[in-house]
Order: structure tokens, then C-alpha cells, then sequence
């Protein structure tokens, strides 16, 4: 039996998880603020808060966004596999963050949880014969280390697992391996990072425990994320990790550019540009056929940590 | 009357090109030399010789690469507008060079000239009924400086001008035009340069003029792009200018891997990454929502140059 979904539940959740999420970043950084840009889109449509904090020291960038946009009518790219949701007002939520910070031995994180609707029949068409509202979460975490180490990886998929076992033991082989197709960079034949969680369209349990998953996988971010970048922020380092992490970034970027759904529909659709591309890292370098030394601590992240394994077998 | 194609004196012409932008370029830097790397494809279907100049005293990092590849049927993906060309044996070949130079005064250039060939008739599909070998040529180059510099512009676009205009006075605003639709941000809604010469698909003339239009257009990139590096190469700057070129180098990325159909086509389709990705800078920075103060010499960039004009108006 599905429950009926509350939007303004969703809305009001989310926004107190970009700020729980970014007073801790704060704390964690302790020496810069986020900046909050709000922006609506120009016909009532809708809006955001992108919150940014640059040059930290801890963070040399980190974007939390919220937005929620509505429309009258979905578009028909969005719906070419959906017929059925065509000309219904819709409306598309959620919170988006990435966090680049500056020590190369802290990884890069991003986190998202998002939530659509579509009205049960639109305005245009009040006499569709689908009278349910159609609606699925979205969501996940995954993290990208410069230089990897066993303790936080099996860390980070202990908290991933704990947050969505108890809505089903399938849920979290489901959401990892899901993760570590999508966030996939084919024309490397190579992972973005350690993987996490990954899930969309996601109604299967009801409104009420898929919403309640969804928390569960918000609220997680944190204990997931903070202690590993609590104890690798000041690790001392030299130019060379730094090179390397640079390097690696550019990995970062070409996956979202050229692969990333979400940000190549909102930059080909018109979304707000600044926002989506808050993700990009601050500095990047390319080096033509760069390859690690063998036996060497870069070539250790491609062997050990770019290759999807279970982090939590016994 | 169509003249028949010849692509032995097209790739002879290419592989020249090559090597005398090289030689050029490397004496211009005065630093540092190219370092050739040849691949060849697994599967004996053709290869290719890309060039890398890192860390030069004038090019921070400059890639010139010629490629041929070779393939017994054209795959779907390549056929959908073109049905008849399904199945049958093709080869592309062409020289592709983007400059990065190191002053940010100094403005970055990409070129290229390509030809691709498919055979009269299929081995998988000897009855086919179209006889004729189809083939086209493309290519062009454009310029993205940092700092504009009106005198500049309006050198290369003569340059370009005078290029194509023996072969008939359309064809310079008509390559101008599709210069300036083709290298456009439209997530930024901005051009990514000031523009240049761009065809595809380019066979009006016959084989032997059309072959000899892409001659002019490779031999007029180093007159139109030498003596603007070499006028810039040596102006003095300080590190506001150079992180200028640092963020708009962004753009160049954002370009290259949401909106160039070669890049996304060759890292969707198994091309050689690291060939593809040649063209991206160096070293990159991205800023949130940055945007250059009234009245500066980064707003200038914005307001005159990074504006489709007609550089040659009288």
C-alpha cells in the first residue's frame, strides 16, 4: 500500500540537511564561512540556495546546494521513457554537495538526495485516465581519495551499509554496485573513486520508508564523511601529492562533463549554470600520458582503491 | 565533373603539415622540443602520431596530431543521417594541433584539417548501387585569447580570409558563420573565441580543389597564428593576468568535453584518450560565479571580443 507523498515534508527535510551539513563543514574547516547565493528562475518556477565556501583550510571548495524547480508541463526529453507523465506539472527537489578539500590525503566527496513529483493529471489534459501522482527519491554518497587507505574505505561502506540495511539487506549490494556502474569512466576503463551508494527512481517501499530511507541516507553523510576528513586533514604533504591530486581532479571533471546525467541535462537544458558546475574542482592539471612509477603510492590508488571491490567481505 | 580521390597525396599532405607546424612551433618556443608518440589500433586498422610539447618557454603544453584509422564497415552510429554509407569499408584521416601558450597575453589556437573516405562499394555488400566513393573534407581553425587585442583579430581573420577566398568569395563568411555557431558555449551562452574559419562535410568543388582549399587553410595557420604568439609571447605579467587565463581556461575544457562532437564522439567510441584529451590546458582553475570587475581589461575580453563581429567590416 502506498502512502501519499508530502512534498513540503521532503522540502523541509532537505533544507535542514543542507544546513545541518554545512555547520559541520564549517566547524570542520574553521577557518572560512559558506557564502549563500539564492537564485528563483526568472517566471516563478522556482529556486535554490547554492552555498559555496572557497579557500578554506581544510576545504579549498566545497558546494551544498538545495533547489527545487516546478514546471507545467515536463519537457519530451524528459519523458521519453515515461509517455505517460507528458504535459503533467511537475515539481524536483533536492540537495547536491561536493567537497574538494585541500590536503591531497583527504578525499573528495559528493553526496545527493533528491525527490519528483508529477501531479496526478495536468491542467492540459484533465481527463488523463492516470490518476496516481507518480513520484520516486533519488540518492547516494560516494568517495574519491587522492591517496587511498583501507580504514577509511571500509569506514565509509560501513556507514553506507548500516544507513540502508534496515529498510531491506538487498538495498545496500543493490546501491553499491548501482554506484559503481554509474560513477564509471568508460573512456578510462576506470572507477571515479571507492564507490558508495547510488539509487534513483526509487518508490518501492511507499512514500513513508522510502522517504524514511532517504533521511537515513542523508543523515549519513556526515558520520561518513567527517571522521575521515577529521583524520587526514593535516597530514603533512609535499608538492608532489599535490601535483597528483591536481591530476587526479582532472579525472573529476571529465567524468562530470562527459558522462554525468544530471549535469549535462541541467547545462543542455538551460539549469542554472553556476550551480551544476559548483562541483568542478578549484585548480586542475592535465599531463599528456601521465602514468604513475611502479610500486609507488600513486600507482597503489589505481591498483588497490580504482577497482570495485566488497569493502565489507569478512 | 567530380575528380577521383586521391589519399596517398592527402595523407603525404598531412604528415608535411605536421611535421612543418612542429618545426615551426618548436623554434618559436626555443625551448623545449616535441616529444612523438606513435600508436597503432589493436587491430591493424590504423594509427597514428601524436606530438606533445610540455612545458615549453613559450607553450606551456602543445599537441599536433595526425591520425588514420581504417575500418571495414562504419558503425550505425555513424550512418544515421547517411544510410547508404552503412557497411561499407572507410578511412579518416587528418592533423589536429590545440596550443596552450604560457603568457596570458599570448592567445590559445586550435586547427584542424581532416578527410574521410568510404569505398564504392561494401566487400559485405558487392551489389550495392551506388558506385560512386563517397568522401568529404572538413576543418578550420579559430582563436581564443585572454586578452584581446584588436590588431590580432583582425590579422588572423585576413589571414583566413585571403586563405579561402580564391577558392570563391562566399566561402570566408560562410566558414566564418559556421566558426562561430560551432565554437559556442551555449550553457554559458558565450563563444568560446573569437572565431576563425570551420567546414565539414566539404566536397563542392571536386576532389582536386576541394583537396587544394584544405591545403590553403592548413598552410595559412601558421602565417596567421605565428606572428601573433610572437608579438605576445615576451609581454610582461603578473599573476592577476595569469589567473585570468587560469579561469577562462575553464571554458576551453567546458567546451571541449560537453559541446565537440569529435571529443565526445572519440571518448564515447573507444578513440585513444589520451590523444583526444590532448587539447585540454595544462593547468585550470574554476571559480564560482566569478565575474570580472566594470570597466577592467578582463571585462574588455567579455564586452568586444568574446562577441561574433565581423573583424573585416571596412
Amino acid at each position: 500500500m502506498s502512502s501519499s507523498p508530502d512534498i513540503s515534508a521532503v522540502r523541509s527535510y532537505f533544507l535542514a540537511l543542507q544546513d545541518s551539513i554545512c555547520s559541520a563543514l564549517e566547524l570542520e574547516d574553521g577557518g572560512s564561512r559558506f557564502h549563500e547565493d539564492t537564485w528563483t528562475r526568472p517566471d516563478q518556477s522556482g529556486g535554490g540556495r547554492t552555498r559555496i565556501l572557497s579557500e578554506g583550510a581544510v576545504f579549498e571548495k566545497a558546494g551544498v546546494a538545495f533547489s527545487h524547480v516546478r514546471g507545467t508541463q515536463l519537457p519530451p526529453s524528459a519523458t521519453a521513457h515515461r509517455p505517460e507523465l507528458a504535459g503533467r506539472p511537475w515539481e524536483a527537489l533536492g540537495v547536491s554537495l561536493v567537497l574538494h578539500p585541500r590536503n591531497p590525503y583527504a578525499p573528495t566527496s559528493h553526496a545527493n538526495v533528491r525527490f519528483f513529483h508529477a501531479a496526478a493529471s495536468s491542467i492540459e489534459n484533465p481527463k488523463s485516465k492516470i490518476e496516481t501522482p507518480i513520484w520516486w527519491f533519488g540518492g547516494g554518497f560516494d568517495l574519491t581519495p587522492y591517496y587511498g587507505f583501507e580504514d577509511d574505505a571500509i569506514h565509509w561502506h560501513r556507514i553506507a551499509r548500516d544507513a540502508v540495511s534496515p529498510f531491506g539487506e538487498t538495498l545496500y549490494p543493490r546501491f553499491k554496485k548501482n554506484c559503481d556502474d554509474y560513477f564509471f569512466l568508460k573512456h578510462r576503463n576506470e572507477p571515479r573513486g571507492i564507490g558508495g551508494l547510488f539509487f534513483d527512481d526509487f518508490n518501492e517501499l511507499g512514500f513513508e520508508n522510502s522517504f524514511a530511507l532517504v533521511r537515513a541516507v542523508g543523515d549519513a553523510f556526515l558520520p561518513a564523511y567527517r571522521p575521515i576528513v577529521a583524520r587526514r586533514k593535516n597530514t603533512s604533504f609535499t608538492d608532489r601529492e599535490r601535483q597528483f591530486q591536481l591530476y587526479r581532479r582532472g579525472r573529476y571533471v571529465e567524468f562530470n562533463l562527459v558522462w554525468d546525467r544530471g549535469t549535462l541535462f541541467g547545462l543542455q537544458s538551460g539549469g542554472r549554470t553556476e550551480s551544476i558546475l559548483m562541483s568542478l574542482p578549484p585548480l586542475v592539471r592535465w599531463d599528456y600520458d601521465w602514468h604513475p612509477a611502479p610500486n609507488s603510492p600513486e600507482s597503489r590508488l589505481y591498483e588497490i582503491f580504482l577497482k570495485p571491490r566488497d569493502w565489507l567481505a569478512p
